[in-house]
């Protein structure tokens, strides 16, 4: 949906990038290299792409997912990548979407550590269901926020209050958002409250948790080609489709390279792409920035251009209500 | 907290008002005269404000809230705006946080108006209930977003799909967000989230209603001086208070003012205050724009002064570790 502003700036920004870059390197890198990283959705897509990548930097990795067979195929892409014979290598299955349930898989994963709270924990899981607001019964709308919002809501609730307990400065929360987070169109209300609504909480988390030394990140992935892209896909009205049409997406490889990027540099908001990062811009408000020239120029990018993307889209739609209003009849959904 | 950006700029912004003013009563407005209004939270606060204002604008309104007897005495007040005999006000005692709730509350209210949907449905229903993260229980979480979210969503669910069914162009849904739907924190890790979560929803509905001809809105107060916030002020951090102490607020007529003006002038995004605004304009990513030329000028504010903003916040929470630590110790916390 965004072709028109990648041809016109992908240039400029390569520019700034370069200037930019030039910045970045002063301040120390995290490295988790022999700490323990707590990945959630870690079976496969996003999740499984951060725990591969993390286990190639050194580090010790709990996953949790529900799935056992997942869990399992993935820890043996998880010993592909070990590094060292002391790497520790451990997949837990729990259902995250509730409290206790988060909790107790964090127990377990503390536990499978003399106890000790882990030193990052990154809430990947999450799943998308795009459909008609129109068509949705209530329980769509509810499950969008469980498996959009509280499936890592609560999770970042027992680590940050373990972390704190456990005095663990330099301690990581990392959250999982979506373009989603920064924006919205059709077909995505049940999707785009909970990915706004862990951008709130992100942004509390990183004001109230230097409180105790504790860092709060937030990722902003776009479009990942994972098994839950094509679940997605199955339920995604035509309209959504058609404005999706001309996006580029990520491997979930690439995602978590720009997810660990982001956290290695101490970005409170982490983005990966191009557009997601003109978005990230020209929404940013009071986020904590990294890099504020750079944000700048993207924001001049988005006042320019998002207003010719958001009219073609609005066009689009309206051209779609003939088709649409068959559908509904179709559906039963109106006379 | 925004003392010095109020100093700074409130001449210029004078300024970009008068010169854009020029431009917008170009389009037809809104008028609620003999139209059916419906409002949530309608009993006190910025509900009732908005109530009384569309009695006097000459609308047949009804209100919901919980408690019968505010909203008997809330029938009084809208008595004492009533324009003509004809007018039609109406009170409902409804529990809004359930999709069935709010579904039966509209029900009951189009019922006495023939069966028919109300013309526009105002959410103004929410609580508040800021507090250090470290010491919510899970219920304060989930309830955050229940008050904050669900209250207004299942609202809006309800209202949509009857308004489908009537085929009622021109209907309008206008959501109540807060300033701490574009920003947030520390203190606010459970409304924050939620009001994040409306702003997301009002954009997916802004997008996919236009397919009806159905007008959402969405409308970003700032501090009210209603009775939610004295109440929210009893579990309120000192540190938060202490960050907001400089900042104004606006007494709940002003404020259903604001929010009538922009949905009057076709306003997606309504704000009613200086600073709401200019975080308004830094957020506002591909949100439907009224005025781009204030927009810009704002946003340049917000590039220049936000970043000041963010660190002697920075700096106030890091200040208050000491105290805070205490403070966890006394409720036995930490150790």
């Amino acid at each position: 949906m965004f072709d028109w502003i990648s041809l016109a700036s992908k240039a400029l920004l390569l520019l700034i990038l370069i200037y930019s870059s030039s910045f970045m390197f002063s301040s120390k890198k995290w490295s988790p290299k022999g700490l323990h990283v707590y990945i959630t959705g870690g079976s496969q897509g996003l999740g499984l792409g951060l725990a591969k990548l993390l286990a190639r930097k050194g580090a010790h990795v709990s996953i949790v997912a529900r799935n056992q067979t997942k869990l399992d195929n993935a820890l043996k892409e998880l010993e592909a990548n070990r590094q060292s014979p002391d790497q520790v290598f451990k997949a837990f299955s729990f259902s995250l979407n509730t409290a206790e349930g988060s909790a107790a898989a964090l127990q377990a994963a503390s536990d499978a550590h003399g106890g000790q709270v882990p030193d990052a924990v990154f809430t990947c899981a999450g799943t998308a269901k795009p459909m008609y607001f129109l068509e949705m019964q209530p329980e769509d709308l509810s499950r969008g926020m469980e498996n959009g919002f509280w499936i890592q809501a609560w999770t970042a609730f027992a680590a940050a209050k373990q972390m704190v307990r456990e005095n663990k400065k330099g301690g990581k929360i990392v959250l999982v958002s979506s373009t989603l987070g920064y924006m919205s169109l059709i077909g995505y209300s049940s999707y785009s409250p909970p990915k706004h609504a862990l951008r709130g909480l992100g942004d509390s988390l990183h004001s109230e948790l230097m409180l105790y030394g504790i860092d709060t990140h937030i990722f902003f992935p776009p479009t990942m080609y994972t098994p839950g892209f094509e679940e997605e896909n199955k339920t995604k009205p035509v309209i959504t489709k058609a404005i999706e049409a001309a996006d580029e997406g990520l491997t979930p490889d690439q995602a978590a390279a720009g997810l660990f990027s982001g956290v290695e540099k101490g970005q409170a908001h982490i983005t990966a792409d191009f557009i997601t990062s003109v978005f990230r811009a020209s929404t940013r408000g009071c986020a904590p920035r990294s890099n504020g020239a750079l944000d700048f120029v993207l924001d001049l990018i988005a006042l320019v251009g998002i207003p010719f993307w958001r009219r073609s889209v609005d066009k689009q739609v309206l051209a779609h209500r003939a088709e649409h209003r068959e559908y509904l009849r179709s559906k039963g959904l109106v006379d």
